[in-house]
């Protein structure tokens, strides 16, 4: 009987293993939840579900190699730093391996050890990176095969807030990893534009973005991720004119994002002093020039060249920026001490839904003729608990799972979603739970 | 008989081997001036100076241990990250060691074995850090003897041109080294006003400049270096309200830095692509958005919102960056290309000559009653061989070698010439240099 263990059972994991015990109602495989804290592992074993859940503590090294010999393939959902030792037990076990996680480095110091062990270590199988992967190639791929020569392609995806009636001036909430979208876009941003390579540093990055529409949903605004160029060679795309990878947000979040950015305050290299006692205020203060006799407020507004009344400090302001309120914190890097202010507002209340937006554009020659057209995926979530984020995560993690397991993926070695063995089914099955895209032609 | 052993012979190391030799007139001791380029050891040693020049390979440990050996102190000029070679040569041989360069966590590791080798390392004695050491503790111990509380102390000190007339709207040169000119004052800028801490990032460094009048001198605009903080412990300024260390440049040379600091220009942590067939105007097009039909010019006067025809445009004119002349390096960061392309115009000519400027501002509690009084240093090069630059960070260093030698300076560890035992020969030798400091009392 084949196994299914997946390490990790941590909030983001509940769109996983929800869609495993799913697919196993006819109880086809076994499948194993294991995580340090086994109450955990329980409770995201949906009700009736065909699932064990065991305690695990991967830094038990015997223990952790006896789970992974009972299975046939492993899915690592440990904290990205500890992933390698679950990749070494698979190793070890010579047991297949899939993670949303991105190919490092370090990763590829193993590769030698991976293929010697002949198994597989599926990466990057979730949204970003994973789905983009996967829809962004079955489009490449097509152009391709048709003859077709990509000029340009840009892609931009985001976890943003649904459209409610609840005020909130950013449209958004932290959905993920609270830490990276705090750090997002430090150091600098490489990109191509029409065959020229352009630079961004960090500190003009949230002044550089690209307005984009999206048919249904309106207006949005994008900024450059670091990595555009490393992505040439993955894709195939060695000829390529233009390309660029992004994030999106609301339109505005960048412009207030950029107040953050430009004073300091998303710094994480250093520890400020006297964090305990600080308040929101003082936090926002320390970044300013001394002058007792002039506000805070003022003081900012003037610092960066912002009005007084604009919709930049009407967005700090709805933070509590401003406010006598303390930190809460012991002590911190003002990267550490923002995400704890941002905390206060930025948590979804148990009724709000998120939204992930992905979106690609594609400008390809065929017989002398230059055409455009851009596609995009928009998934709302269900509340706090059960969102868009998780699911489109979680899902294409679990699908190319299965797809291992039944032998329908049958690749090995280090590997991104990028060949049509892999984004076909998973794209496939991912409409099944309204994860699709739609197309806009332009011309 | 005493030996001075001085370990490299760079260009940096004239004014000090000169001094060295002048001050050995009589052969009252043994000077050895060891280089691996024997050559460049021999040129520095001035007609008749009673000095050997010898060949040595720091990296042969025996050939350093057995001159080292025949040393009663070693002055190291080696490169900064080649300095523990020497160091650890000087702790087994029993050797006293002086340099230029900072006390660093690095050194602080072999305190124990220094110390039980019974030897002196003093660091931090040329100009900055040096001078700026000596002339500031002789005026805060002076304060504090007569029962003074010190509240505030400023420091700045810069390498500047000397007022010629020859058209030079920056009113600067490279006059040390132009790697860390471009580099300066990257990472977070921490200092304390009125009590309070304040952080300043890279990106607006050069925004938050102080404006400093020197008698006779004129205006001078400083901008803060990264590490104020540590000096309060270094100085016994516990208590003090305001603590801000700088760097003083001409004014306006700040707001045109910044251009370069704004488009990522400064940015050493990646190499750029297709360097060789790069112009200056292409390497400053990189950072600016695509857009064909619109100048070079006008997309960075727009991005960084400058005027076309303002003086920070033309300092960047009159460097050539607007030019189609290539920078001429095959691969480069863009600090190293911006250096190189800076190299084409900050190179003193022959004639020209540099001018170094120290400024101390102090206030002090004595009595119920605050006062406040500034000092300030100029020096000016001879031409672009005997610069100013090289005088004050070689003399000083001279000084405290020959005063260690001759029994006047008796600590042993790790010092940095900051008690009056070290600072009051150095300084009352310095005047015999012309390198005094003026005192201007405000209130």
């Amino acid at each position: 009987m084949n196994t299914i263990l997946c390490i990790g059972a941590g909030r983001s994991t509940r769109a996983l293993i929800s869609y495993l015990c799913q697919f196993n109602k006819a109880d086809e495989f076994r499948l194993i939840i294991a995580d340090k804290n086994l109450q955990m592992a329980q409770e995201k074993i949906t009700l009736g579900g065909k699932a064990e859940a065991v305690a695990l503590d991967i830094f038990e090294e015997e223990a952790l190699d006896q789970l992974v010999g009972e299975a046939s393939l492993v899915i690592s959902m440990v904290p990205a730093n500890l992933h390698h030792r679950v990749l070494e037990s698979c190793i070890r076990q010579r047991k297949d391996f899939v993670s949303a996680s991105y190919v490092t480095e370090e990763l590829m110091q193993y590769q030698e050890a991976i293929e010697e062990a002949g198994i597989l270590v599926m990466k990057e199988c979730g949204l970003d990176p994973g789905i983009d992967h996967m829809s962004a190639m079955q489009e490449l791929d097509a152009i391709r095969n048709k003859g077709g020569r990509v000029n340009t392609f840009e892609t931009f995806t985001g976890g943003l807030l649904a459209p409610s009636k609840v005020e909130n001036p950013w449209e958004y909430k932290f959905t993920w990893n609270p830490r990276n979208v705090v750090l997002a876009g430090q150091g600098v941003v490489k990109f191509l534009q029409e065959g020229r390579y352009k630079y961004i540093p960090y500190n003009k990055l949230f002044n550089r973005t690209e307005i984009i529409y999206i048919p249904q949903y309106g207006y949005f605004e994008g900024y450059a991720n670091r990595d555009s160029l490393k992505y040439r060679e993955v894709y195939g795309l060695q000829d390529i004119q233009t390309l660029y990878r992004g994030t999106l947000r609301r339109v505005g979040y960048c412009k207030a994002w950029n107040v953050f950015v430009q004073i300091g305050a998303t710094d994480d290299s250093y520890q400020m002093e006297g964090v305990a006692h600080m308040s929101h205020r003082q936090f926002i203060n320390s970044f300013l020039s001394y002058n007792p006799d002039d506000s805070v407020e003022l003081k900012l507004a003037h610092y960066l060249n912002i009005g007084l009344d604009s919709d930049i400090m009407y967005k700090l302001k709805w933070l509590g920026l401003f406010e006598d309120a303390l930190v809460g914190l012991e002590k911190g890097s003002p990267a550490q001490i923002l995400e704890h202010i941002l905390r206060k507002k930025w948590t979804l209340n148990t009724e709000e839904k998120d939204m992930v937006v992905m979106w690609h554009r594609f400008v390809y020659e065929l017989e002398g003729k230059l055409s455009e057209y851009h596609t995009h995926m928009v998934v709302k979530g269900k509340n706090a608990n059960e969102t868009a984020m998780a699911d489109t995560v979680g899902l294409p993690l679990g699908i190319v799972a299965i797809n291992v397991l039944n032998g329908k993926i049958k690749t090995k070695g280090i590997q991104r979603p990028i060949s049509a063995e892999v984004y076909e089914p998973v794209l496939r099955a991912l409409k099944g739970y309204g994860i699709t895209f739609e197309k806009s032609l332009i011309h």
